[in-house]
């Protein structure tokens, strides 16, 4: 049996604190986790249509409505959204422009797409911002040089976890008529977004990132009149989806997706108050000399530090860079990657005031420590 | 909580019978549930190069020597891997062959891929068969329209369970140097096959449909030739293979697959016997008029079925064609489709000798009660 040596740990990983399972999801993988468990009561071929459990409904009426869409599906995660957004519009010669901070994944599946990369800059340390103003100049540049089919935005980006003026931006795009995509695997799940208020034409979360599911999974809402682009159907199999392969998160995936949903919809309402936690938490690391970069004050959990007093440290501490892993591991704290001291992001998301305080105090703690 | 109806039912579906979880692939979901866990300690942003669990020892060790094969991939799915394959191979105005038996996923990637398909046709009732004779015409006649960048055979078919020559139409592939793709969804997991022993070129399977895992993922197999093409890396993020966007079953899906491994390895050693069991139900179902199409002697679990007896009893009995249905689920039997009663598939594999007893008395027992 594998063990999971960091399950009772607290986890300031961004990429795990808001993928943690309700206790819902936890016991519907249980009664689901056989392979295709969901398909027993498929009768369309379709998994959006499956009525028994209510995936239909959940894909069809809750979906939209929590992403502020006109139609959504589920797909194997944000990355696999992207790419049958950006395969579906793509052309050849063609462009995508995406910001700056924007995930591997989106460049990665612009390059399987075949499109030609454009990429708006960020501004310098210690802001890491998008604007509207280089979006713009991005976009304009670009058309010069070809097509363009596409813009994405990264809403908050995953490593400063900043949050650029998505409305000023999708109007930038509206202006030269480039259907703009937000990547939302940051957001959607934890914090309220709307598609129809930002007026882009898609949004892609992440079920294992932000809506605590088990992995992987993805949400996808766009516009009606991008479905018959992006749902385009088969010639021969006149029900299957072709940019979906027919089916996507076919097994215990979109159950926890929907297990932990109504939790999912309620803690978005408490965004205000993981905000706040996240700012007293990034005000106390100040306290200890370590400086959080990108927005600040800042408007998200997941937060980006730059920490001279670690690097300092770790100069002369016994196992060199590792001895701030080694510290956190010793305080069954998990999150902050092996052999990082000077720059690394970690998330407050779902941490209780005692444990953000328990990891504060480690901070304090260590760098005394070595003081 | 949804609830799932069917849990203690015996379940003839083919979809289902090879993708019941084992023991340990339970623990492992309950473990390793919660969203991108298995990224805990991911160092190379890679998911085949995490040591901890060790999915770098499942893939680059485990996995190949039981495809047969030189390098390995875990996918979201067959359909997704076939996707891959396909698309990295795919040129302008290019052609794919596949068997006329094929997965609807199959014919549905290569839309996706912008390809051509020619289909190799099947035999007539009741055989159904694929034959490397029509294989090499098939491959023959589309060569004169444009390039065939790939050709696809099913091993088994999901709808008559027939295992065609698969070694003999390698050959005829081979010597019209057309790369071939065996899609084992419904073989890998069940039974023993290796890539090289068939002489193919590339391999996928599903673990959710026959490797006792949690939907959805898949594995895909190829020589070594290959990978420099379907696996090739990002141009700027050099670490990740572009196909596969970065990662794919980043999350409880992969787990379910390792655990199940162990067991999956052991079972195929049983293939006999499950041949067998298929083989005596067949025979039995014939002494009560329902003919079993395709091979025959069947070679497979997956068995297709042409029931006169019942179909005449739907015209008159109570519920029409949704008689058998009810019947069957009376008897807390599932898996053959609410309406079919003249033609339909299930799967014997996995159950005890009891339990296929106890289905064969069920259709005995309703054409009785009928006639």
């Amino acid at each position: 049996m594998f063990k999971r040596e960091t399950k009772d740990f607290i986890n300031i990983d961004p990429l795990q604190t808001g993928g943690k399972l309700t206790e819902e999801a936890r016991q519907a993988l249980l009664e689901w986790g056989d392979g295709y468990s969901v398909c027993d009561f498929c009768t369309t071929g379709r998994l959006d249509e499956i009525k028994t459990p209510p995936i239909h409904d959940f894909i069809h009426n809750q979906l939209p409505k929590f992403l502020g869409c006109d139609v959504a599906r589920v797909t194997n995660g944000a990355r696999e959204a992207k790419f049958a957004v950006m395969h579906s519009l793509a052309k050849k010669d063609a462009w995508v422009v995406m910001d700056e901070n924007c995930h591997y994944s989106s460049y990665v599946a612009a390059e399987r797409a075949g499109l030609n990369i454009a990429l708006v800059p960020k501004t310098d340390y210690p802001d890491y911002a998008i604007t509207p103003e280089n979006f713009a100049q991005t976009i304009e540049e670009t058309k010069k040089r070809g097509e363009v089919v596409l813009a994405l935005i990264t809403y908050p980006d995953g490593n400063y976890g900043n949050l650029p003026d998505v409305k000023k931006i999708a109007k930038v795009c509206s202006e030269y008529d480039v259907p703009l995509l937000v990547n939302g695997a940051y957001a959607i799940g934890r914090m309220p977004v709307s598609l129809k208020e930002i007026g882009a034409d898609f949004i892609v979360g992440s079920g294992h990132k932000s809506m605590a599911a088990s992995g992987p999974i993805g949400v996808m809402g766009m516009k009606e009149e991008w479905a018959e682009i992006v749902l385009r159907r088969s010639e021969k199999y006149k029900n299957k989806e072709v940019e979906l392969l027919g089916c996507t998160a076919r097994g215990a995936t979109i159950i926890t997706l929907m297990a932990s949903f109504p939790h999912v919809r309620e803690r978005i309402k408490r965004w205000d108050e993981e905000v706040e936690k996240a700012r007293r938490f990034a005000a106390e690391m100040e306290k200890l000399g370590i400086k959080q970069l990108g927005d600040n004050p800042h408007n998200h959990d997941l937060m980006f530090f730059h920490a001279e007093v670690l690097y300092e440290i770790s100069k002369k501490a016994k196992g060199g860079r590792f001895f701030l892993y080694r510290e956190l591991k010793s305080r069954k704290i998990h999150g902050i990657k092996p052999g990082l001291t000077r720059y690394f992001k970690l998330s407050t998301y779902g941490l209780s005031d005692e444990e953000v305080d328990y990891v504060l105090n480690a901070f304090k703690e260590i760098i005394e420590k070595y003081s």
